[in-house]
Formats: structure tokens, sequence, C-alpha cells
């Protein structure tokens, strides 16, 4: 059966394509979801998609993740990396393995942007790979993770 | 006339019973909440019940409170414990007392959770003592606390 | 043609005019926007008013702000001036120039209200000025910002 | 049987009712104490009851109680909360578990009052719920500590 | 009778409009005093002028400014914001409430002008409104200040 | 009738005269006390001396100053400087006013020499006049402090 | 032409496969070199290896890769991630892009692996992945990185 | 022969009796000085007095004392205390022994009151005392400082 | 004439053996005397043996053994390695060169335990050798310490 | 046509020769500004000298120099180094390029000498080369800097 | 059979003898060298010895002795300590049990000196013992230490 | 007898010319050689020239100058100027006097680039003088440093 796997955007990544395309590029989050859910059919995966400006409805979406089986969580967790204890529970709260990715390399930005709640609970961290990010991101989780792995 | 007091219990507490049950035990938030009322009901106390994911959603909750009078407060902020001023800024906003409370030892666990915006301005803190951690404030709240009392 | 501005005010600030008047004085949230209206009027200025206790909603304010070709924010970010690198990513993906301002002056209180998310990114800031800070934050907007004075 | 219990009252807190009332309150340790022998005799619980102003009198004491099997400890360690790794390590060696309690809320005090060296090793804390706080500990004991609880 | 008020201009400030006017803008110290007397003019206020790169001097004028009987100072103290206790200690003697105000924004620039000796004494800051924030400051001390206001 | 001091030499000061003569002179503890003793006499105030290496014993004597009515505490209180909140809590708890000296000028000695507890709670503060200090903090009690004074 | 990589890894990365094999896995170093030179035949890339325990003779490779006209570096720099400005300088110095990667996820780790020299200057940057974070690095190399893409 | 004594008061206590007198009591600075000039004819000294708010002239007058063979210097050096390395310099450079005096009891004041450039330097330092200090710090020199004791 | 040392024991040591057999072994102080005071016997070496739980009795402790001509001291002070400026004063009054060690190795254990007040003032320190820590120290004392080895 | 060069010698250079000689050597401010001037003339440079002990005077000369049409200014700061940003701000506004010098080596003094407000603006920094470094300044200063250098 | 050790000396330490005697001694490396071997030979364990210079080439000397099965290290890693985190990954990587030793009290040097990268990983750890300590630290690995005791 | 002298270039010096020239300018290492040699000449001073990208290396080559008699060490220590303590520790062991210089500003670089373990050992520092600091050096080397001038 196929393995399931849920794709979380965080804050802002709805302006994707517009957003400061110097750092962030020129395809939009419609692209760049087409994109995965292609991948993600050539592997075999079920992929679920969904981006939210609110911390509190992407902890809800992490909590229905767990009532729906999701084996693996890809998150790009964008302007909540540095400041959600609330998403690091939740991940915490539910244990499904997670992959954490950023499409810059915020080691280059502000020193803020350099601390992250949910790093060191993730699986592993992409940092500064594009859209290619999510592709990786996305083999990786058919290949090498979910419950047993764990 | 009994004495309302609010309580709130915030982001992922929703998963009381399933979450972390080495650090958070094995009752449920409708366990929890049971046994509040019950407790109330003796203690001649109207309680009401809130709980949410979302911090904007809880400064709404803390704003209605003035409104329908409520004497007395008793919130387990959760992960906006370490991180959420707009918490803050709620309770200097209505003026009521309150009691926060966490059922595990934030002490015992990492060190940003040793930080709080709530405790300089709450009556009472409680840390450690699983639901019995309600069960104490509830009382602490229908005996020692009210308008009067500050 | 009027230019147009966007006024949001943050968390807590519907509570204008009771909340601890002593910091933020006896004018409600309802007199300061119509205050706002009145002058606004008479600079030619088009304004929209915005009030939120939820992070969420202010930022899908300001994404909407750049659909309306709104040419000037001015904000006062109340709690989320210290705590959210999700507005302050906002501000960076809709590129609209940015005032930001607070009511009574947060180098008097606490050390944590010190630092804001968003300083270095405003075109200006007040501290301080009551309700006249928004007064003054109009009357810059309407003669010395918009898309081509950035 | 009875479960045993040591109350510790560390440094100063034989002022009480005359130090700082408007922190302390002005109930005596004399009225404490009897207060929670009254609560110890309905709870069924043996009380020994101990205050110096002497650290190393107090570790002494902590030894002794693993002689006497004591099954719980509830302290008040007043100043040496932050100053003594000595009474930290008393806990670790004898291993009895405790309870750490304070009358006023020090988080709402002096910065070096918010790091005690006996947070992470006690059961649970408690700040600020004045004497009330001795009966909740006493209760939290009776019912819910001691060495199979552990 | 008219309002009186001083402003100063802190070291280097003679040099406006040739001094990195990318972050300064291009009018001169003649142009701003020019425009703040043609203001103080249209609001019946009384504006005496100084200038000086001298901490001493600055010093001696907020003493001559009690014996003048000057109502409010408006202070753009320039590099002496970072680095003078003595003029917040020449402030808090003379007892004369006073606007902080800069040119540029200094939260985008070097992280040692974040900093203010004086911003937690002053009534009101202003930060990066160029010229504008000495009509702002001058408006608000017409309108909102004086010894009455304090 | 005359004023009642008491004098308190914290650890080690029973070395005085054989302890690093460097920085701490030739005159032993009993010289000083002697001295003191003169003086007091011919400013007409009782003197009370004590000295003691266990900070438990200082924090009893100063209760007991308490009960006997002493008016002005001097206290060298050594070591105990930079480690004792219990002593802090002492004077806090017997509410009478005192004296911190120290005889070498501990800014020229280690960085965690700079530190005390005290020093925010004394009325004045001496280092580094040698054996003078406590003749100068004897004349000030006499003259200008007691329960009155402060 | 294929695009010619190189593969540097670290002090201490010939070890691996019996090296705390908890955090590293089971595969030689021979293993991941195998994996990786079969993976870039595949992806018609050109891969030089090389692996050293000497920061200087590191150092010295780069400096070889910029005559040979390596167009890509892959690094997995070990124990000199935290503590190597020379192999920063070196990348600084013949300014060929590089990805930056380590097998296991370091921010899991003691905190002084949270900081690196290179994150900074590398394109990218993975954690945690095992050795399939070489497979990634070296897809995303063939494809998306080169002297053009910089 | 009478030992020479120059006395220095720095920034803004020119203002005593005026500037805050909760802090700085009600005595001016000719009441201050013909005090010290009182004293200083009683014990033998020559006393010279000098007070400025610029730092440049404080520093010329500490050069000029090595001209006049000044023996002791009891300077008062206000906010230039925490500011002035210009001050310790000078004090480095003539080598007069010097004594440093201070009205109020600045640990009882801002943090950045707590560091003083001058105190390791200084022979003693006085805090809190008000005008006795100076007095004390007249009679030390009187008796206990000079070219020899140092 | 056989060489004098002096072995105190600092705070909870009397537990040894039963206080955290992982950390510190299984044997008892008693084990530990008999052992020193054989290999004393072996070394020529008199021995005296000290164990306090108060600070105040081991700062008194090492004040009798400069009258007793003590002259070397072997110490484990536990915990107030980290928290007695008292025991460093002590040890400068007496000026008797002393060894410090440690049974665990204390940098494995938490953060506040890797700062000593004793170790810079130590002639040597040694930490984790367990019981043998206490033989190497008296063969070192024997052989190479001493009032002229200083 | 010769360059012009200011020479500017900050606060208490006027004791050089006199002034702690261990650090400064025993050359007076005439022999060094004697030894410039001659050496300026071999190199065809034009002199020009300050000194002052007055942060005020020293901004009033860097703007007095700019329209002078000076090339380059080497200066000593003194003290100002490690306080004076009104010193940093009069270079900013000149933009006369400028080499920072210091005849002893800060880095082997006081922490605080460590951190300079000057040199990351400076063209070039020397430490410790006593007064040769004044003529290394000016051979690099007449060979390789002026308006056309920068 | 005999017990086999490898002890390493970290760089300079070639130096032994010539460097700093007052901090080292007078013994060099092959007076150490020879002391070693002879104490080996009576407590029946094979000694190897190693110096280098070269980070790299003690990293790769620790993995040939994982080859050569020796069973215990001993280490003065010199300059190393502080800043290899490549000898700590080589210590992991070989598990092969080891004492951390220094020659001198690294706890009376430079305050950098106070941090190692080993320590926490070391079984024991010897400071200031000067030659002796390598003495002691074969004994404790001839008596307590091996594969087993770990 | 010619003064001998030793120039080390540090790690990734070699790259001079192709390294960053914006920061670094276009002479190589062979130019920065001959132009020392040729003014070595002309000073009538002896010098030995070396490169290493190996800071053991360096090491050994800073020990042989010990037997070589080499009089003054003159070394740009590039990126092991923030990272090596064991360059610090061979300077202590073999006593030469050495100046420290680098090409560019490093206070104008990251800030990990501000602090050095070799600048307070160094007898002077130079910054930012390009290939012009070696002369420098040079001429100071051969005028004013060497065994009798240290």
């Amino acid at each position: 059966m196929a393995k399931s796997v849920l794709l979380i955007n965080g804050p802002n990544l709805n302006l994707l394509g517009t957003r400061e395309p110097a750092i962030y590029g020129y395809d939009t989050l419609v692209d760049l979801e087409n994109n995965v859910k292609t991948l993600a059919g050539s592997l075999e995966v079920s992929v679920s998609l969904f981006q939210s400006n609110h911390e509190g409805a992407i902890i809800d979406r992490i909590h229905l993740a767990q009532k729906e089986k999701i084996e693996v969580i890809i998150i790009n967790p964008a302007a909540l990396t540095h400041t959600s204890v609330g998403l690091r529970d939740a991940f915490n709260g539910v244990s499904i393995p997670f992959i954490e990715l950023h499409i810059a390399n915020v080691h280059a930005r502000e020193s803020f942007r350099h601390h992250s709640y949910l790093s060191d609970k993730a699986n592993c961290v992409i940092y500064g790979m594009g859209l290619f990010g999510y592709e990786a991101a996305l083999m990786y989780a058919a290949k090498h993770m979910g419950p047993k792995a764990k």
C-alpha cells in the first residue's frame, strides 16, 4: 500500500513566486505542489497538501494527521521555525516522524533565523535547495522513513 | 452566589492521555474536565471550560471573560507560556486574577521551558502535580482569590 | 487619486480605553478609528481599518493589501512586535512600505519589549505619542511615502 | 499505616508573620505548623517539623530522614533555593521524593530568585499560594507520592 | 502665552546635508532650523535652537533651559544617544519633559545604535521620519506636552 | 539614650592581621574591636560585637538584634557578600538599617567579588578604607542613621 | 561534457561503519564511496573522492580542485565544521560552489555542534539523511549547480 | 606643611539641592563646598575645589593637579563614572592617589550604574553616605593617604 | 619527621557508599578513611581526617590546621566547590598548599559543576578517579608538596 | 602638490613621556610631533598637528579638516577609541580616509580596550609599535592613501 | 598478559624542559618518557609513546590504537584540549577509555583554557601534578581501567 | 651581523592574488616574498620565508626557528589567528618576539575575526595595510626588536 505523506507549508509560503524572488525563486506554491504530486505518483506515495498562515491551524492539521494515519510529515515551517513551541509540541504529541526543510539557506540570513524549535526533533533537515529540497525530502520519506524506521 | 471560574487549556492539551504519557499521564482532556466540574460543584464554584490550539482564540476568550464577569482564570498555557506576549497583555488588559499551572515539572525539561511570559503576573504557579494541580488551583481560587482578594 | 493606506491594530488593542489606561489612555478603538478617518479625509487619503488578535489573520490581511494595491501600511503590532517573525516575513513578502507605531513608550516598560522584529524593516517608528502617533504617521504617509518614495 | 512526611522550612522562615508581611502574610511559623499538623491528622499522615537558618543543619536533617524512613519531604528552601548545591546533593543522596514550595511568587521578585537548584529534582513545585501551598503540598503528598509512586 | 520649546541637535548634526546624504537627506541644519521656526510660528510656540559637538555644552544648555523656564525640549542626541549618562542625568536633574528623535531609523543601522540612554526617560521617541520628525515633535509638544501634562 | 549598634564581621575575619596582610593590613580582630569600642565610647554609642564563620550563626545574630532593639548594623560580610541570599533576607526580615563595608577595595580583586547580594539594600557602602572604614561607618551610624532616619 | 564533482569527507569519517553506529549507521566509507560512484555514473557526473583527518590536507585538496576545474564540491566537514576558519577561507579563496552535509542530525547533539563556519557560505546544507544525503547532494549538484548557476 | 587635596565634582553636580532631592538631598554645591572647606581647615588640609560638566575640562584639571603637586584627589565622577575611559587614563597618567565617592547608593539604581571605570584604580570607594561621604573621604585623605602611603 | 596532612571531605560525603552509587561507587566514608590511613602509614605521613556538612565548620577546621602546623590539605569540597567563596578565602588566609579532588568526573555532570571557586588556588586537581584519587593525592602530597615546595 | 595629512592625538597624550612610561615610553608629545614633521618633510607631505582632551574639540577639528581639504587623517584616539560614537560619526560625516593607531598593544591590556568604535571604518590599524607606528602610518598615507585610492 | 597503554603528548610538548619552565618544569620529553617506561615496567604494563604537533597525526594515531587493541590511552592534549572537536570524535569513534592530563593547573591560566572538548568523555582528569600526573595516570590505568572496567 | 627574521604566512595565503582580490589585492605570494627579500637586503636583515596550510607544520617551523636562532618572527596567521591555541603556545614556548599582521582590516569583516589568540602575546599588530604591512613590520623588526629590545 502507498506510504502516506503530508506536506505542510507555513506562513507566507502562499506568496511563493512573488515573495523576495532573489531568495525564494519564481515558482509559485501551485507549481511546487504540482511538482510534488507528480513525483509522489512516480514514488507510489500518497501525498496530502496543506498551507496556512495560522499557527493554530497547522497544529490542528498535525493532530488530524494522526487520525488519518499519516506516516511521514514534510514541513517547511517558515517563520514558525524560530518562534513556535506549539508546533514542536504538536510533533511530540502525535509522534509522526517528520522532515524540516527550508527553500533558502537560513544560515546566510539574519541570526534569529539560525535557531529552530523543530530541528532537534526532526529526522532530517534541508536548507537552501530550493524546490528540489521538496523532491529530496519526498524521496527520503518514500525510501527511508515511516513508523517502523523510527 | 457561586464564584465564577474560567479554566483555559492551551495548545496540544486536547491530546492529553495520548501525548507523551510518560510526561503527561493517561487521563484525557475529557477526564480532566469532568474531574474539575465535579470538584467545582462540591466547592460551589461555577466553572467554564475552554481549550484551543490558537493563540488568538485564547486571547478572544480572555476578553470575553471580562464581559462575563469571570472572577478567576486558571490557565495551563502549554507552549504559549514561553512565546506569547499577547497572552500576557490580555491578562494585563482584563485585570482578572489568574493561576498558571503546568501538568509536568517544566524545570526538568528543555531550558527554553524555564521562562514564562505569565508567571510574574500570575497570582500563583504550580508545576508538576499532574491533574491534581487543577484541583489545587480550583481550591485556591474558591477560597483565597477574587476581585476583593487582589 | 487618493493615496491608499491600511491601518492595522494588533492583539488586545480592541481593549483600548479599558486596558491599563495609565499606559494607554481612555480613548477607545472606535474613537481612534474615527479620529484617523476624519484626518484621512482632510489629507485626501483613503484609509482601511483592521484589528485582530490573531497573528494569522493579520498576515492574511497584509497579503490582501497587496492585491488591493495599498500603498502604505501603518501598524501598531502590539504584542506581536516582540514575537512574530511571520509578520516580518509578510512585510518582506508584499513589499509595501510601512510605519511601526506604539501608543506607549515601550522603552520604559519590560526589557523584552525593547526588541522589535519589525523596526529595521519599517520606514519609521514612533513610540509613546498616544493617539497623536496615528495622526503623525498618517501625515507622514500622506506626504512622504508611497511606492515611488521607497 | 500513616504515610510519614517531613516538613522543612529554610532560613528566615522563623520570622514568618513579622518579615515583610506584604509579601509573606501575617501568620507565624507556629500558626503554619499548627495548621499543617491539623490537616495532617485529617489526612492520616504523620508529619515531622523542622526549621533552621543553617544549611548544614538542614542537610543533616535530610540525612536523618533517610534513617527515619520518611517517605516524602516538603521543603520551603527560602534563600537556599538559589544558592545551595549542598541541598540538591542531599536530596540526590537520600532519594526521598520531595515537593518544593514558596509562599510568595518568586517570579515577581528579583531575577536571581528565578533560578532554583532544586526544582528540576523536585516532584512538583508551588509558588505564591501563601500558607495554602503547604496544604496543597500535603494533600498531594498524601494521595499521589511515596516510594511506590515515584 | 506661547509655549517655550528648546530644540537641541547633537554632535555632527552641523554637517546635515553633507553627511551621508543617503541616510540623512540633503537638507542642511539651516534648512531644518528655518523649517522648525516657521512651523513654530504657526503653532504659536516660541522655539530656541542649539547645536553642539560637545557633550558638556549640551548639558550646560539643558541646565540653562531650567532657568529660562523652557517647557519642552526636543532633542536629537545623535551619537550621544548611545554613550552619554551625563545627558540622562541632566534631564533627570532639570525635570523638563522631552522628546527624543532621530532622522534615520537607527534600528536599521549598527547594533550599538539600538540602545539609548534617554529613551526610557523621554515622553516619546521618533525614528526615521527625516526632517518631518521635527515637525511631528513640535506639533506634539505644542498640543500634548508641558509641565501640567506630565 | 545611647544609640545601639551591632558590628558583625563575617567569615575568615578572625584571621585579620595574619591573613594576606598585603591586602588586609597587620591589625588583628582584637585591635579592630578595641578601636571600635573606644570610638563608640566617644560618640556615645553602645556597640555589640560579633564574628562568625557560619552563615547560619550570622543570620541568627541578626534576628536576635531585632529583639535587642539594635538600631543600626555595621557588617563586613566578607565572602558571604557574594554568595548569601540568606543574609539579604535576614536584613529584609528585621528591617534594621545597615552599612556594608569591606577592608580592601573589592573592585581591584577577582570579578566575582564585584557583585554583592547586600549593596542595593544597604544604606551605604565603603570599600578599601582599611580599619578606618569601621570608624567612618560608626560616625555615620551615630550621626545620620536610625529608625527615624530611614 | 560530464560535470566534475569533488566529494570530501573530513576527520574520522574513515571510521564509518564502526564509529558510533547508532548515530552513523553500519555502512563503511568504501560502501559510501561505491554508492556515490554508481549514482554519479547514472547522472553522467565525474566524481573525485577524498578523505583526510588533516585540516591542512583538506585545504590543499580544495586548492587543487581549482586547478582541476572542479565545478562543485560536496563536503562532510565532520568535526572541522565547528572549528575551522581555514576551510571557510579555502572555499572563499577558490570560489567553487559547495554543499555541506552531515550524516547525523547535528541539532540533536551537543550544542557546540549547532554552529558551522561553513553553512552561510554553502549553497545548501543537509543534516541527518544518512548516506542518502550524499545521493541528494549529488543529484542537486548534477541538476542545479555549477559556475553558471551561481 | 598642609596636605594638598583637590575635590572634583563631575557633571550635573552643580544642580545639587535641586536635582532629584529624594536621591541627592537638599544641600547645594555651595553648601557642600563650604562644609568641606571648614572641615579641611580643622584637619589642616589645603583643599582646591572644581566642578565641571565637561569631561575634557576635568581631564585638564587632573593634569594641572600634577603640576600643582596635589597629593590626593577626591572625586565624585557622577555620570562619567560609567562612561569615561579618559578619566581613568588621566588618573593613570598623573599617578595621584584618589578616592571615588558617590552621594547616592548607586547599587540601588539602574544596572548600568553598577560598573565604574575608576573603582579598581581608586584607593577607596564610598557610596550612599550623602554629604558625610565627603567628610569621611577628607578625613581618610588627611590621615591615611599621600605619596608616601601609596 | 612525618609530613602532616589533613583530609577534608565536604557535604554529603558521609553518605558515600549509599549516595548515587552509579556515580560515587559502593565504598563508604569509613572504607575510604581506613584506606587513606593505611596508605599514609606506608608513606610515613601523618594524616588527620574531617568531614562536615557545614561550611562554617570546614572553615573553622582549616583555621585550626594553621595552628596545628598542617603542611598539606587534601580536600574534596563536594557541593561547596561551586558555591563557597568562604572556603577560598580560608585557604587564602592560612596559606597551606592544598589539593582539590572529586570522586566523580564533574565535567560529565550538570554545567554548574564545571566551575570551582578553589581550582585556581589549588596546587593540583583530580576528577573522576574514584577512591584512587585520594591515594594519588596522598602520594603527591608526600613526595612533591609542603611549605618549601610552594 | 604635497599630500595634506592631519595628525590627531586624543586625551591624555599630552602627558606622553611622563604617563606610564613602561607602557608608552619616554618620548614626549613634542618629540613625537617633531619626529613626524621631519619625516613628513622627507616624504613631501604637509602635516597638521592637533591634540586635545575634549571629544567635542576633536570632532570640531575633523569637521574643519574637510574644509581644509585634508586628504588623510592619522588618529591615536586614546581613551575615546572605546567610548566615542561621536568620533565615528565625524569620520563618517567628512568621508576622509583615516588610519587608527595606538602606541601600546591594547590587546595586552584591560578587556574593555579590545573594542574600538573606529576600527571597522579605518583604512588600517596599528597597535604597539610605539612612536614608529606614527612613521609607518605617515609612510602608508604618503604612498597608498588619498581620495583617489579609496 | 600485560595491559597495553598508549601515551599521547600533544602540540608543543616536545619543547618540555625548555618551554616556560616556571609553568612546566625542567624535565624534558625524553625524561618524561623514560620515567613512564620505567614505571610501566614495574606495573607490568606495555606502553607506546607518541608526540605530535599535528592534530591530524594524533587522530590517525588514535585510529591505529584501535587496530593495535590498545586498552587505555593517556593523553595530554595540550593546546588541542580547547580547540579540537576532531580529537573528541576520534575518541568517540574508537571507544577506548582514556585519561586526560595536564602538567600545569590550567584553571590558574587564561580563561579560554578552562574549557576542554575532551573532559566530559574522559574517564578521569588530572591538572597541575607535573610529571607525577603521568605516574598517577599510569597507576590508575594499570589497576582500574580497561575494556571490562568501562 | 645581520638580524635574522622569519616570515610565516598561514593557511590560504598561497592563493594571494587570486583569492578575493577585492579584499586581498592582486599581488601574488611570490610578488610579496620578492618584495620582502628586496627590502630585507636594503635593511641588512636576513629573512627566511615559510608558508603552509597545516597548523602543525607552522608549529614545527616555529620550533625550528629557535634552533636557527631566529631573532624576530613576522607572522600573518590568517585563519589560524582565530582558532589556534597551538600557535600561541608555540610562541610562548620559543620566546621569540613576533609581529602579527593581516593584509585586510579584519575589524571590517565577520565578528569571529575580531578575536585573535596571538595579539596579546605579539609585540605589535598591523591590520589592513595590504602588502605595505609586511614592509612596515620588517622595518620595525630591523630597527626596534630583537632579544635585547624585549
